[in-house]
Order: structure tokens, then C-alpha cells, then sequence
């Protein structure tokens, strides 16, 4: 492979045929993602438990970075939903909420998520995000999303309450309802109904009043801002901050600051296994928006790019005053949706907020938390599905078993615990199934060369001959059983004069296999049985050739199936000599 | 399966035709055994760091409990060198050498271990062994023959050392070398070569002067009977534990004492995991030696059963004054050589062993440590074969990584370290393996109906057909690899108007794989390309057929790659219609 810069960089690539139809496009999605996003990132710092301008910061310089970096056109990079649960989650037992440290933790964890996921990017690591399955990663965010939800109750009520699984936080909730707001709980309620109906009724609404669907979608999705606007100028008009209900108060008129994360051994030892998860879970997330998006266009995304391109977001929050950020789903597809053409329109989205921030930030003095509150639960209800369950149910219960207990422990323990166990289940599930392989006795289907199971076809088969198609690769955790099978086989059936294994389902024989096989092949002889091979593949074949086996086997290697019935059933048709 | 409860018990099975010539051929057996585990039983109690009765105690009712619950005719349980090592190191961090809480512990860790394996055997989880792979196993005791004889050491030359690893043992021993007592060193270095020369070169000699092989085998295991005994002599006769020669000392004249291990909760969660190991490493290393000496006469192991007859050997000795036990390599081939037909040998060796306690622990007095360290080091240093190093290295690298990595970690760090590094290195390298499958891109073997990689044989193909055979299982760790390669394929070679899965290696596709090809049906849908499946096997089709993937499929499944070739490259030939 010959090195290209641009296959480092990308923007290289695209930037070279940027033109003015593309820049209108861009800016026009620039704005309507900027406008969305001032709401959610005050959000998601709420929910991080960071003052609400690391929101902003962790949207301006990451976005850039992924501009320059990443594959996607059309991922939007930032602070979401998961991830702010994860570093509340990772944060919360180093320091407390709203103290120095805690941003300083915020900072390190960026810091370190964007290394590992450099290092993954560098080395071509990304296909580790795979052992991360399908259903494992739908229950948890399932269960992230009634976690987040959950804990955002506490701003609704205008109470205090706290805690890193869903007992603890409903525990502390209830404890605490007696000191309820009625005015918060006024606006709180009156928010999440308000965000509810526009996401299901709206519209409908507003295609019957003839608007074109996108730009109907597009307006669903400003309904925050609304929100945003009339419970700010409310609480401002008639003074509720001092009746009360909590506000975001000031948030300073900057830019992002420059930062630097702490390195004390100490720290960055406590956070590495929280900043692990979370960039894995991160690329997952953002990686599975990214593909969506591009199928769309026929683009092709890169995931061993896309970790760099997230590695340098998330180096750009630590440095700027931000936290760790991934590319989030609604706002890249309202992005994708409003027309966003290259990476460019995320940077001239940084710009838009990097103007809120100086000119826009003192208008928020007023908005109530219990309406930030009341967005982020209606944002990520709309990722709880339970549906994976009954998918999984009916398909696989080993997938509905790792679900199910992601699910449980994720509610119970909280993220950390939950995302771990769902992924050491998957691994001890898969090899739970292979340590016992289907093994089928096959025969020839008549008028073919072609051989199936006998139990379920109607198939020719020899009594002197068993044919067994073993249905898994031979490795140390099935060596013995296939050991054990073919012994009771043999000593049971006496008529049986050749075992014939046929290794199409062989993918691989390691070492403990091969000393099994070679004692199959010993036992046998033993016994007066021949042992022969057949439909073993190359790669198989060429490790199989390393060592004694084929040499000392007491029959032959076949090249197919159909050759070893004829050979060995003596039919009349000449075969050529055995080679693999 | 209906309940026998000879199933559970096999001494009713043998028991019922046990006649006057197997008596006495399993009471030859036991004499011969007895006098050779005297000196065996002394010498590991004093490995574990435990008094030397304590090795005699464990090896009376263990073996007696295994030989009513033990489906193996020949295997003798007790004390061994590797288990023994296990239980220094796992009580070492809790408790000093010679305390009561030491002994404690150690009947604690029998208990454990006990009811661990029994729990494996009544749930028939034995197969959970087989996650240990042949070359991990292989070089853990490799490197546990390391680590005893080095610690070992310390008694050869009459100085005090100690640690968990090889680095510690022999810092410790070079730093108290100054110490050393010359009589003492003089005593264990003769009886080693002693020792050397017996296992080298009596056998031979005794062939010569015209004995039988099996007598001159059974001569040669009894040399380390006539170390004891000379340097016994000679210590007592000269007086030399007044001049420091360490000696074993008064023993307790006494059958098995009752005993009970300890319930702490701290104490049982101290050795829980340490017990596990134990338990496994036991497990493993007795059941090969059970296997290989069945195989030889033609009997059957059941491992589950193996399971259940070592845990009860191991309450036995937890609640008679002993520690964690197996079956012994060495011990078991003396009692088969000399003639053991029965689990009834066992029994007498028991007996034997008993009359021993009583009646001969005074006349062990004077027996030296250093002849008992020297009966280790002979007997551990015939374990260490690095061979498997290089046989690993020929035949597969990842096999060769995870010994290589069993030992250092083992000689490095220390027994529990090293074999959980091994296991879960080996798992890992699984994965990895597949995670990225071996894909072949396969056409017909003229004149057959059978297909093979177009890289490796002369083959046909049809452009307009992409046949791809998969070679792994789909699951999760996989399933975007397949994603994106077809997507790759298809994009680059326009001719391609259908691509046949050749599943005949897919062993299972679980339910993240099962997204990943209704996202290839529907990609290759967009772009007018058919999706055929081929040689689906049947419990693979069973559970696709729970699915929306087969009837949304955007072509056809072919019970073989040979019907899927005639129907698509339009062959005269007539084909019945599409079924698994």
C-alpha cells in the first residue's frame, strides 16, 4: 500500500472540487443544525453535570477537527446523550458536581478517549468495535435512555436527586418529592408534552397545511427552540427564577477557552477504563449513523479513518473546555436532511456557535433546567425500543439472553456494568455454542454429487462407511468433544470400516485440534478403521501439510465428498489420484 | 435419560464381577503404590508449605472416595506437584507456613474445590475445561516444573527463601546462599544425581542383567523409597540434625483426624477464585491421565463423572486433614503398570497408607528435607518439555503466542497469573482469528459439481456471477466484515448481476449477522444485483426461517452451489424447485 496524505486527512480529498453550489448548501444546513443545537448542548452539559457552556465548547473545536479528519459528509459531532450519561456516570465518583475537578475530570476523560481512539485508528483497530453485537448495543441504549430519562425527573420536580442506576435515582427522587416546585413542575410537564406532541402530531399537521416533507421535518425539530424561547421569556416576564425554578443563570460571553486536561497517574488510571468504554461506545454509535447516512448517497465511510477523525474531536474537547463528544444521530440527520453537502457545513455550524457563545449566551439567564430537562427526555425516549427483546426472542435465545441481561444490569448497576457484562456474555454465549458443534452423518443425495444431512433428507449412504460433516471449526474449546464422539461411534456401529470427515463447516484446526485429530487417527488404526479427510480447504489444508497428520493418516485426503463415496464405495468410475 | 444410579455411583457397576484374580492383581498393585507414596506424599506436603502428614492424610480418604464415585480403573488420587504449588501460592498471601490459620485454609481450599467440581459434574459443565488449550496447559507446566524446582532450592541448601514467582524464589535464595549448610548440600546434591541417575540409567542396567520391562520399571520408580531410607539411616546414624541437617521431625502417629474447614465469608472469597483454578488445572491434568490409560485398555472415561468423583475425593480430604488433590501422572502409571485392574486398589493403597501413619511416621524422623526436595526436583524436572515451543511455532503462531505467554507470565508472575493470562489470551486469539473470515471467491471443477477458490484451482466462473464462499461462522464479531467486502466487490465489478453465499462453512449466524445480510439484501436490491444463498445447512435454515430474510430475499436459496450454478448461468439442464 503506497501512502496518500489524503487518505489521512480526507478533507484533501473533497476540498479540491468544493464549489459554490456546495457552500450555499452547507450553509444553509449550517444554520438550522446551529439553531438546534444551542438547546441540546446546554442539554447534555446539564445531564454530564458540567455548567451548561462545556456543551457549547464541546461542539465548536471537535466539530472542526471531524471536518478535517473524519469520512462522513454528513456526521455532526458533539456532545450526546449516551456519552454525557457516561462521563456523569465515570465523573460522579472522582469529584464533586460543579467543583473545579469535576471539569478538570471532564477534560482528562476527553483527553483520554481521544487518545485510545487514535490509537485504535493508527493501528487499524476499529473492527474491535465488532465485539460489541448488534442486540447488546440496542439494549443498552434502551436502557441508557430510560437511565437518562429517569434521571432528569429530578429537574421537572425541581428537586435535588442523584445516582448511577435506575433504583438509586428513583430511590433519591422519591425521597425528595416533598420539596416538589410547582411552578417548575408547571412548566416541566406543560415542556415535555409540548416536545411530545410536536414529535408526533405536528407533522402530520403541518403536511396537511401543505408544507413539503422535509421542511415539515425540519420544523418538528426546531420545536425545542420554541420551547426554549416561551419558558425563557415566561420565567424572565414574570419573574419565576425567584420564585424557585431553577435557571442556567450566567454562562460566560467567550469563545471556547483554551484548556489543559490533568495528567496526574493517578487520575488518568481511574478514568482509562470509563474513557474505553465510552470511545467504544461512542464509535459504535457514531460509525452506525455515519454508514446510515452514506448508504443513502453511495458514499463509502472508512471506520479505521473515522476513529482518527473522532480521536482528534475528542483531543479538540479536552484542549478547548469541552467533553467527551461522538457523532450524534438527530442532529446528523437533520443535517443529512437539510442538505449538508461535505464536512464544511459542520465547520460553518462551529462558527454559528462559536457566535452564539460570545453574542447569545446572556439570553439564556433565564431558561429553566426543568426545559432542558424536558427536551433530553423526550430525546432519548425516542431510543427506547424494547422490540430487540421479541426480535431476539423469536431468532436466538443466546442473542435475546445477552439482551436481556445488558438490559438488567445496565438498569441495576448502570452503564459501566451494564456494557461490560453484555459484552463478556456475547463472547462466553458464541463459545458456549461452539464447544459443542452439530456434527451430521451425511449421505449422497441421489442423481447429485452433492451430500446432506441423512436425518433430513433422503440420502444414499454405505454401512461400512460413515461419512461425518463436522458443522464448526476444530479448536481447543470442541478438540476433545469430536475426540469423544467419534470413539462412541466407532465402538458402538461395528460394520464401520472408513470414517470419512468431511471439513467444508473446517474453517480453522489449531494445535489442540490437530493433537486431537491425530489421536482420532491413532485410535483408529488401532481399531482397523480407516481415517481419511475430505473438502479440505486451502487454507486448512496448507497449516494441516506442517504437520504429521496427512503423513501418518491412516486413509486419504480427498478433494471432494462425491470422490471419497466412489473411491470408497469401489464404484466403477476411475477418480484421479487424491490431491487437496 | 432415565436415572441409574450406577450412572452416579460406578463402583456398583464393577463392584457386582469383582472376582478372586482381580483382588489379587489390585492388591500387588496397592503394595507397590503404598511404598511408593510415602516418600511422594511427605515431599508435596512440604511444597504446599504444609506438615508432612497432611500429604499422607491426603492421599488416604480421597482415594477411597474416588475409587466408590471415579469411572477411571487405574488413576490413583492424591497430592500432586502442580496443585500443590497452586495451594502454597494461593494460601502463601494469607496465612505463615506452620500457622494453624495455614492448615486452616488449606482444608478450606480442598472444600472449595470440592464443591466446585461437584457443582461442574452434577451440572455437566466438564467442558469448561476445554478452554484450557492443549499448548496453554502445556506450557503452564512447563513453567509450574520451573517454578518447583527453583523453590526447591532453598532445602537442597539448607537456607530459608520463599516467593510466588521465579524471580522472588531466586533472589531470595541467593540472598541467604552465604547461609548454607554444607552436610545438608551434600545430602540433597547426592540424592538428586541419585535420583538423575535412577530415572537415566538403572533401567537400563536392570534390562541388561536380564529383568522384565515392567519389573525393572517398577524397581526404577522405587528409587526414591532407597534414598529415604540411606540418607535416613545416615542422618540418624551420624547424628547430623544436631549439625544442622533439617529434618522431617516428629509426625503424629495417627489416622486421618477429623476435620472441618473454615466458613469465614472473608476466607472463602479469599480462595474462591484461587480454587477454581485449582479445581480446573486439576481437572484437566487428571483426566488426561485417566483417558490415556482407558484408551489403553479399551475403557471409557465420562468426564462429568470425572468431575463428581474428584470433587468428592477432594470433601474427603477438606474434612480428614488434607488439601486439594487429583489425579497424579506419576502415581497413576506405577499402579497401572504394576497390574491395578480396579478402583479397589485404590482402596488398598488407602489402607496401606493408613497402616502407615499409625505404625511408620516415627521411622521418618530422621529423613532429611533435602532428600524429600530432591524426590520433587526429579520428579517436576520430567514435566518441563519445551518442546512444545517449537511444535507450536511450525504449526500455528497464535497457538505459539499463548504458551509462549502461559510460561513467561507463569515463571513471571506467578501460577494464577500465568494460567488465566493463558486461557483468556487464547480466547482472544480466537476471535481475532474470526473476526476477519476467509472469504473465497470459488468456481466449478470442470467435470464435477464440485467448487473450489478461483485463486487456488482451475476453475470456471461466469462474470455476470459472483459465487462467494464464507468461510466462518456469521456472528457479530464478523458481521460487518461481510458487510462491507460484498459492498466493495459489487461497487468495483459492475458485470455482476448475482452473488451466491456458498454457506456450506457458516455454522451459525446469529442475530447481529442476520441485520447485516438483510442490509446487503437491501443494498444489492438498490443496485439490480440478486442475493442466492447456497448449501444452507439445516439448522442454519431452521433459524432463518424464523426470519424476514427469506422471503424478503432478493433471489433464491439453492440447496447446492451446483443447482445455484445451472439455474443463474442458465444451464439446459432442468432443476427442481429452490428448497433447503
Amino acid at each position: 500500500m503506497s501512502f496518500r496524505l489524503s487518505q489521512y486527512v480526507p478533507v484533501l480529498d473533497w476540498g479540491r472540487t468544493y464549489n459554490r453550489e456546495a457552500l450555499s448548501n452547507d450553509l444553509v444546513a449550517a444554520v438550522i443544525v446551529t439553531i438546534m443545537l444551542i438547546p441540546q448542548s446546554l442539554a447534555y452539559a446539564l445531564l454530564a453535570g458540567l455548567p451548561p457552556e462545556a456543551g457549547i465548547y464541546a461542539s465548536i473545536v471537535p466539530i472542526i477537527f471531524y471536518a478535517i479528519f473524519g469520512t462522513s459528509r454528513a456526521l455532526a459531532v458533539g456532545p450526546v446523550a449516551v456519552v454525557s450519561l457516561m462521563t456523569a456516570a465515570a465523573i460522579g465518583n472522582i469529584a464533586e458536581t460543579g467543583t473545579m475537578g469535576y471539569a478538570l475530570a471532564a477534560l482528562t476523560l476527553a483527553f483520554l478517549s481521544g487518545a485510545f481512539l487514535l490509537f485504535l485508528g493508527v493501528f487499524r483497530l476499529g473492527f474491535l468495535a465488532n465485539f460489541l453485537s448488534h442486540p447488546v448495543i440496542a439494549g443498552f441504549i434502551t436502557a441508557s435512555g430510560i437511565l437518562i430519562a429517569s434521571s432528569q425527573l429530578k429537574h421537572i420536580f425541581g428537586v435535588s436527586a442523584g445516582g448511577d442506576n435506575l433504583l438509586e435515582v428513583l430511590e433519591t427522587l422519591i425521597a425528595h418529592l416533598g420539596n416538589t416546585n410547582p411552578i417548575t413542575l408547571a412548566i416541566g410537564v406543560s415542556a415535555t408534552a409540548f416536545l411530545f406532541w410536536v414529535r408526533k402530531g405536528l407533522k402530520p399537521l403541518l403536511r396537511k397545511a401543505g408544507l413539503g416533507p422535509k421542511l415539515a421535518d425540519i420544523l418538528t425539530k426546531a420545536g425545542p427552540v420554541a420551547a426554549v424561547l416561551v419558558t425563557t421569556l415566561l420565567t424572565w416576564g414574570l419573574g419565576l427564577a425567584d420564585r424557585g425554578v431553577s435557571v442556567v443563570g450566567s454562562v460566560p460571553q467567550s469563545l471556547p477557552p483554551l484548556t489543559m486536561p490533568s495528567f496526574s497517574p493517578e487520575l488518568l488510571k481511574q478514568l482509562l477504563i470509563p474513557a474505553m468504554l465510552i470511545s467504544v461506545i461512542g464509535f459504535v454509535e457514531s460509525i452506525s449513523v455515519a454508514q446510515t447516512l452514506a448508504a443513502k448517497k453511495r458514499q463509502r465511510i472508512n471506520p479505521d479513518q473515522e476513529l482518527i477523525g473522532l480521536g482528534a474531536a475528542n483531543l479538540g474537547a479536552a484542549f478547548t473546555g469541552g467533553y467527551p463528544v461522538t457523532g450524534g444521530f438527530a442532529r446528523s440527520v437533520v443535517n443529512f436532511d437539510a442538505g449538508a453537502e461535505t464536512p464544511a457545513a459542520g465547520a460553518y455550524t462551529a462558527v454559528g456557535l462559536a457566535i452564539a457563545a460570545v453574542a447569545l449566551t446572556p439570553l439564556v439567564y433565564f431558561l429553566p433546567k426543568a426545559t432542558l430537562a424536558a427536551t433530553i427526555i423526550v430525546a432519548v425516549l425516542s431510543l427506547v425500543d424494547f422490540s430487540i427483546l421479541k426480535k431476539t426472542w423469536g431468532y436466538s435465545r443466546a442473542d435475546f439472553f445477552a439482551v436481556a441481561a445488558t438490559i438488567l444490569l445496565t438498569l441495576g448497576f448502570g452503564v459501566e456494568t451494564g456494557v461490560s457484562a453484555g459484552v463478556i456474555l456475547s463472547i462466553l454465549l458464541h463459545l458456549f455454542k461452539t464447544s459443542k458443534p452439530h456434527v451430521a452423518e451425511v449421505g449422497l443425495v441421489p442423481g447429485t454429487q452433492h451430500f446432506r444431512n441423512v436425518l433430513r433428507h433422503k440420502v444414499e449412504t454405505d454401512d461400512r462407511i460413515l461419512s461425518l460433516r463436522v458443522d464448526e471449526s476444530l479448536y481447543f474449546v470442541n478438540a476433545r468433544f469430536l475426540e469423544d464422539m467419534i470413539q462412541d461411534r466407532v465402538t458402538r456401529d461395528s460394520p464401520i470400516r472408513h470414517v470419512v470427515l468431511m471439513c467444508s463447516a473446517v474453517n480453522e484446526v489449531d494445535y489442540s485440534a490437530l493433537e486431537s485429530l491425530e489421536s482420532i487417527n491413532t485410535r483408529l488404526r488401532d481399531l482397523g478403521v480407516g481415517l481419511h479427510l475430505s473438502e479440505v480447504k486451502g487454507p486448512v489444508m496448507d497449516r494441516l501439510r506442517k504437520s504429521h497428520l496427512i503423513d501418518d493418516l491412516n486413509g486419504r485426503v480427498f478433494q471432494s465428498q462425491f470422490d471419497a463415496w466412489r473411491v470408497l464405495t469401489g464404484a466403477p468410475r476411475p477418480v484421479p489420484a487424491a490431491a487437496e
